[in-house]
């Protein structure tokens, strides 16, 4: 086995998802995901952790949601699992990024809505999401399958330590902050972020980063003014839309636009009044990333791009009792910040043509 | 898909294990059982039963055992799962008959000790064992894989209803009698079967029949006499047994030899007090398997075959209140029938050179 696997669930294992003796773990395997779920089996063991092997498969998943007519609200069994379960530890890789491209949208949300307290119980754990680099996910990413690997490889396995010290200086300039303005070629959009917590994703639960790959810093704005261009794609549900452009006013989408996928694009913002707000603003900060893969759990952290999401806030950044974006949605676009831009807070430039000001190379002047 | 996959399906579903609507289920899927995992998972959607599908990897399994120092008694998440359930289906077919080879034997032993409440959760439900014809399993067999996907078909879709009649008849003659004497080349031995009920074993949990295929008839004998040569192998542990033979006195095995692996029916043998007494004897009666492939599942079932158990009883044999033979092993050994042979109950033949005597060709003297 490559010893990059066996530190893969090393890191998952201990980094993110902490897992200690007597902790009742649920693994769930993608398809692909084979050579790491032996990995993770024996790091488990090693920490007398008591794993729940479950298959998390696209094809299992299609013939579920094709032939399924009515739905259990959160099955009994399903739900005492998790509701068990101090960790849930999802590695995916699955054979084909296309598994579901012809399950019906109404069938999605039907399975979703049954199963809502089944997600919340898994949320309610110390789960970590990462990848297995496989095949398809290479031909998603347009790479060769040895150099997706190093890829993957590239960006997981990480001195995560010292990326959560380094989040931590940009996660202070949040935290104090009360504006912030983003500006790139077709971008100048300033929000406030007065009141709300940045979380430090250094792929690790104790932060609340819940994914492996990490590397961003993010909290939840509001109020957002001004125009946004989107230079690089994302994939939302199955299409993908590039080059996206949003005007805000008053916090909320007032115009939209797409180079492709522009359908897709006012289908997400038709979903509910939350999904023309934001929910999250993201900084990446993965150095290891270094390009767009079409997998938002590693195009959103890489180093030089910031992400916005229309949709859902998360509750980290809220302050208690305060409701940020509810939405059913919460997609993630991102604007590339690596060419002629800036990244203000309250007037000060944080980051500019993608360094920040506290490394070296930062240039002061504008 | 093959459209046997999908025949296979829905005889796991509809004839074993009696699924209906909101049934919870789990599906443990096998390494190389993922077509069949599909093809289930379309006909658990169609009758809206909720399933959990689990990942039965023997390389998992191997990291897990042979990582492991202290285990936890009955994991809760696990055991609420299983308590949950109503149905298991296990979809057994991997890519490696040897995937655990080097674990020791201890490591087994302490695993199954410390889950012993969740393997009783799962055979609290209607549980069936079937498997997925796999390059794995066609090699183990020594056939080629088209070649073994036929005969797995062929033993798996068959006219289960017709066979549980003809199997009635056999049960009904086991259930009135009193003493069962197995005559065939170097082979004569007598068995008590008094107040023991015969199982009829036609792949349906409403029969306590827990295997796909089935096709057998047994009960639990007891007094077992004179001696037996079992021409067909079998595999404990991971160890071919060949041309065993065994002298029983009193109801325990006072002697025993192999052709091949003598010293692993020694170690049987020694298990316990249990493991030199009969458990079961079983009647294979299903016409579609012709031969050993190396697979107890089948080749218990062959027609024209008996084998005897040592070991374990099942409490379906036995009278309330009755315990039948007791031990940590449950292992079946098969003596061919097809030759010069005679099943008799009391005194009376009921099977000669492998054809009952409610059977076209049945030869009445002898």
């Amino acid at each position: 086995m490559d010893e990059r696997v066996r530190d893969h669930a090393r890191t998952l294992v201990d980094w993110s998802a902490r897992i200690e003796a007597g902790d009742a773990v649920v693994v769930s395997v993608a398809e692909g995901a084979h050579d790491l779920a032996v990995a993770v089996a024996a790091e488990l063991a090693a920490r007398d952790a008591d794993p729940v092997f479950t298959y998390a498969s696209g094809e299992v998943a299609r013939a579920t949601l094709r032939n399924r007519e009515s739905y259990t609200e959160d099955p009994a069994h399903e739900l005492a699992l998790y509701e068990g379960s101090d960790a849930v530890l999802h590695l995916g890789g699955g054979r084909n990024t296309a598994a579901t491209a012809d399950v019906p949208g109404d069938r999605r949300r039907a399975s979703a809505r049954a199963t809502r307290g089944v997600r919340e119980a898994r949320l309610a754990t110390r789960w970590v999401k990462t990848v297995h680099p496989t095949r398809s996910l290479a031909q998603e990413a347009g790479m060769a399958y040895e150099q997706y690997r190093d890829f993957v490889y590239g960006a997981v396995l990480r001195d995560w330590a010292a990326l959560r010290a380094e989040n931590a200086r940009l996660k202070a300039v949040l935290d104090d902050g009360s504006t912030v303005r983003v500006v790139n070629e077709g971008t100048d959009v300033s929000m406030r972020i007065d009141g709300r917590t940045a979380v430090n994703s250094s792929a690790s639960v104790v932060d609340d980063s819940h994914n492996l790959p990490s590397g961003e810093v993010f909290t939840a704005p509001h109020a957002t003014e001004g125009e946004v261009t989107f230079g690089l794609p994302t994939v939302h549900s199955g299409t993908r839309i590039e080059d996206a452009w949003l005007r805000f006013e008053d916090g909320e989408v007032v115009a939209h636009d797409a180079a492709r996928g522009a359908g897709a694009l006012a289908d997400l913002l038709d979903t509910d009044d939350g999904a023309r707000r934001l929910g999250e603003l993201g900084v990446g900060t993965n150095r290891g990333i270094d390009r767009t893969t079409g997998n938002l759990l590693f195009d959103e952290k890489m180093a030089g791009t910031v992400h916005l999401a229309l949709g859902r806030a998360y509750d980290a950044c809220l302050p208690p009792g305060e409701a940020g974006t509810d939405s059913a949605v919460h997609v993630d676009l991102i604007t590339d910040m690596r060419g002629d831009s800036r990244l203000e807070v309250d007037g000060e430039v944080v980051q500019r043509n993608g360094t920040f000001r506290w490394e070296d190379g930062f240039e002061a002047g504008g």
